[in-house]
């Protein structure tokens, strides 16, 4: 991914709290890709309580596209069990402000839109297994194209609760028919982190009907001998979340992700 | 375990929904262990709205006390994903009704006591994962004693969340040294009912200073060469519920489960 700020090696080394002090100041801002290598990072999703409830009970009931990593209640801005001392209103570096379902701000700091009645969920991201992936010999072609990975809505259904329903969104990533069996076997140790793919081959039969054209992210080169290999997405819950046009939510901005203190490790089971 | 209804085979092959049915119209009253062997048991905790979030958040953040298998939503009390057609406020045979934090009535159906406010938990039960231990030549001493397993509070702190905070509560079932390593792998492979043990020995370093006087169940024979081991119980959520002394809480008897059409199998990694 290109590094806007230039010269990635001034901060690969830095730690997560290192990180999230200088987003916090301002110091630094770019996507998280590649950071802090082997912690945990995290998709945001904020919601006032009244949409808490429906919105826990979804991602109980859909656990491979929405992982819950930690549930902060209203009244708080601090994720005591994955990074203690954080403050999600300023730690990431970009975020979105969605109202009535319609974006309305980027920012790179939260603070004058909160409410005490928010509630932060943090929800596992695909970064986590893409390095298990990498660390198997497994290569991610996505990153190789310097591209965002490729994302697509399906025709399965999420099972619904209260307020919130929408397709399962899967991203793609090609890979060799003689890894696929390792693929499937290394993602799956991460079920926190969408573990195992979701489905293998044949696009159609989950309603994908041209792989060149992703719903989200950027379409990738899939070589004779690859499968699509589909997993499903951190995207699916901010996309259902706002389908149900709640009055105000906010997420990090894609790509721009929280960078949590624990270990890719403490989800593997 | 003793049978009231005399004569277990006349109903030992009964399937779920046949059981359900014989609950429902009064026909059969009895503890559930041993009925419906295969499919899974599930305990069951009915609270108001108001306190749901904060309860799916408890569970979230303690799972190997509180494996959530299933919440059905206020305006409902038909468990769709785990008893297609069931009904919650008939088909157990046996319910506790709790008022501020008080046992106020044990009844056979809570339709007269039925809110449409109340949102439902059924929490996996360990039912699941002694059978698997038995189909591994695992003794289960209290079956053989014909008691109720032996449970502890202990002096290990649940992660609060909103009202609820509490000790987890663990039973304890005695392990020939030589077996421990199986048992712990066997329960493991059932992580979303309660899982490998949360200790094994040294029951003084979990708070737990005589054995032989359980907080609830019954004491069992400790037999030289074997290990007390100790497994997360789903007693805590009850217990750490009731705690808050919610206006109203009504749950299953002890012993007096709801019988899923599930398989075992469903919860096996």
């Amino acid at each position: 991914m290109p590094n806007p700020e230039g010269g990635a090696d001034r901060v690969a080394h830095w730690s997560p709290r290192r990180l999230r002090e200088a987003f916090r100041q301002g110091e630094l801002n770019r996507p998280t890709s590649g950071l802090a290598m082997g912690y945990t990072q995290a998709n945001l999703v904020v919601l006032p309580q009244d949409l808490a409830f429906d919105f826990l009970l979804f991602c109980q009931r859909n656990p491979k596209p929405c992982p819950v990593i930690e549930v902060v209640e209203a009244g708080g801005a601090d994720p005591r069990l994955t990074a203690p001392g954080a403050d999600l209103r300023t730690d990431l570096p970009r975020y979105r402000v969605f109202r009535d379902g319609q974006l309305t701000a980027e920012v790179s700091d939260i603070t004058s839109h909160w409410r005490a009645d928010f509630v932060s969920f943090l929800l596992g991201c695909s970064f986590t297994f893409e390095a298990a992936l990498l660390q198997a010999g497994i290569e991610l072609r996505h990153t190789r194209e310097g591209k965002n990975v490729a994302m697509y809505k399906t025709n399965v259904a999420c099972t619904p609760a209260g307020v919130f329903h929408g397709p399962l969104v899967v991203s793609m990533r090609p890979i060799p028919a003689g890894q696929v069996s390792e693929a499937v076997e290394v993602s799956g140790a991460y079920p926190a982190v969408h573990g195992a793919p979701v489905h293998v081959g044949e696009p159609a039969a989950i309603g994908i009907h041209d792989l060149s054209r992703p719903d989200y992210g950027d379409a990738v080169e899939i070589a004779p001998g690859e499968l699509p290999v589909f997993w499903a997405c951190g995207v699916t819950p901010q996309a259902v979340a706002l389908a149900s046009r709640p009055s105000i939510m906010i997420t990090h901005a894609p790509g721009y992700m929280f960078i949590t203190d624990q270990r890719d490790e403490a989800y593997r089971v």
